[in-house]
């Protein structure tokens, strides 16, 4: 396989399931962390490495290293494995969905953005999403019908913060995710609720419908839920970890212990909660964005302006749903007609929007 | 289809959905209720009615009414139904069970009464259960592979009352079930977590499989858990009606609304409990019934007899426990091999316990 974001925690989780399963790596593609890297090396002997930039090509130890976004398109394209994990973060993970589509590999997609900016071009035959909640979605459906389909939300950094406060909160707090322990840019997306509209759009191109909500549920041990015609309901229940996703992503059916089953006695309650638009400003604009998904690519980019302005201490907390909703405003009604369009309006939003 | 307990709330429930979707009623069987029974005639127009006492006879308006045991048995022969509605309470459901079976008639069984005593009998290739718990069970299963099962308790009636006044608790007050409102036997046996093990059984029977256990969620809105290989746990939620299980039962597939989907917003939390042993004296016996669920024969005479008698007045709260584990260490290893052994046993347990 090629693993693209082999350092992050999804990357991690993808080599553990690697280990556990004998999983031949070909490819690690990885951003700055070259030490994890390394190591990363050492254990699966993969082919080739591609990283972010070429001044740290010789910290690497390997002797088929390359950089750049191109390199990454290049490998892909000439690689033996089947199976591309794309665990890239943010719109930079787009061509190499599409590129490992074209070359007719099958995509175990941690990228949401893939789906958030491009859905309606992405070819999904071969395509398998790496998301608790699409996985839970995914586990449950079975062939009866469906009224409509319920994902979670933890809530984020902020969930039981004092309202006033949120627009003085640091970096730091913003940070400290109160269920997982993800990269920067999803945990700063899960407290502003961004995430989970990302997610609301990914599983309108997975599951082709609009009927779709999300709610609090505080522990992250429930990650969805389908809604049955007759009036029942079933939960996906799981411990937090993404390695249950990624396995099946990987092998299809998965009959081995990979988590060790929920304990709801030890757990002793589990408490569900509205997502107030008083504290997720973005949530307003839920039904707007599943109706026009094409607004997908404008939140996408005002979002990565936003959110990588608030990590440098430029802007507070609330700017970020601030600058979001502007650009949605300002941008409501994008034409899209092929994936160059995106590209275009990507630009055009990260430009309006200061980056 | 015939109903048999048409007057008790299954039966009733029944009817409601063969109003809602037009089915035949050719056969009602009820007990002491005449007056419900008569206005369900005038609604239904039965071609056949059979009641438990010869002496009621006059006042059911009906032309065709038989009373008894044995006239249910015809019955069920003489019928033109494919569907039997088993709804009978207790032991009594047993040969109605029997002789539809062999009268190669769809079983929906309510009567959990008879896998119970009869499980490694009763050819279950035409035989679905009413029961929310299993419903729920045979909602969830799907092509995985399940590690084990999980069945859901309310608690009962004394699931927060003080330990040390179970023994003074009155009929009035262990007829007070939180969730759920039942006919008197399965309320006591819920009270004291019997009706939970007749379930275990039950599952048992149905599933083919020892590992299954239960948990109190308090609110009875989850009702069955399955725990996959994989770590995964999926569970069945739906507001507490007999009326989904019952529609399934009748129709087999349901793509019409039946109940109101739960909104787990506004009911705010759930809560898990473990059964305790020192609340329900009964659940230590779990794994040994379990393991030799004979003693299922041995468990439902002695409770039967137990519960009569706590209902009049003749023995205390505790005592309804204290005879049926009584009787389960007196008879603990029953040999049963045919149907006539189980009658023959019951009638011994029955006399042992004063019946």
């Amino acid at each position: 396989m090629i693993v693209l974001g082999s350092t992050g925690s999804i990357g991690v989780n993808t080599l553990n399931i690697a280990r556990k399963f004998n999983l031949e790596v070909e490819v690690l593609v990885a951003g700055k962390n070259i030490k994890l890297l390394n190591e990363q090396i050492k254990e699966f002997n993969p082919k080739k490495v591609v990283i972010a930039s070429s001044e740290d090509i010789s910290n690497v130890n390997h002797n088929d290293v390359k950089a750049g976004e191109t390199a990454i398109l290049e490998t892909i394209e000439e690689s033996n494995s089947n199976i591309v994990v794309n665990a890239l973060v943010g719109f930079l993970g787009l061509r190499p969905t599409l590129k490992a589509i074209t070359c007719k590999k099958r995509v175990a997609l941690a990228n949401k953005e893939s789906l958030v900016v491009a859905g309606k071009f992405i070819d999904q035959s071969n395509l398998v999403a790496i998301d608790s909640e699409h996985f839970g979605l995914w586990y449950l459906i079975q062939d009866k019908k469906i009224e409509s389909l319920t994902i979670t939300a933890s809530g984020g950094s902020f969930r039981d913060y004092p309202l006033v406060k949120l627009k003085d909160v640091s970096v730091k707090e913003a940070l400290n995710h109160p269920n997982w322990s993800m990269g920067n840019k999803i945990t700063i997306d899960s407290a502003t609720m961004t995430n989970k509209m990302f997610e609301l759009l990914e599983a309108k191109w997975l599951f082709d419908t609009t009927n779709i909500d999300a709610i609090i549920e505080t522990k992250s041990l429930i990650h969805a839920m389908v809604n049955f015609k007759d009036g029942s309901t079933t939960a996906h229940i799981a411990n937090a970890s993404m390695q249950l996703p990624i396995s099946y992503a990987l092998l299809g059916r998965v009959d081995e212990n990979i988590l060790q089953h929920i304990d709801l006695v030890k757990i002793g309650s589990l408490e569900f909660k509205q997502i107030e638009q008083e504290r997720y400003p973005i949530w307003k604009l839920r039904k707007e964005i599943l109706k026009n998904p094409d607004l997908g690519v404008v939140l996408n980019a005002a979002n990565e302006v936003a959110v990588s302005k608030f990590l440098n201490n430029e802007i507070g907390f609330l700017d970020i749903s601030k600058i979001s909703i502007d650009a949605i405003n300002k941008f409501n009604n994008p034409t899209i007609n092929n994936i160059d369009d995106i590209f275009e309006l990507d630009k055009e939003i990260r430009n309006y929007c200061g980056d």
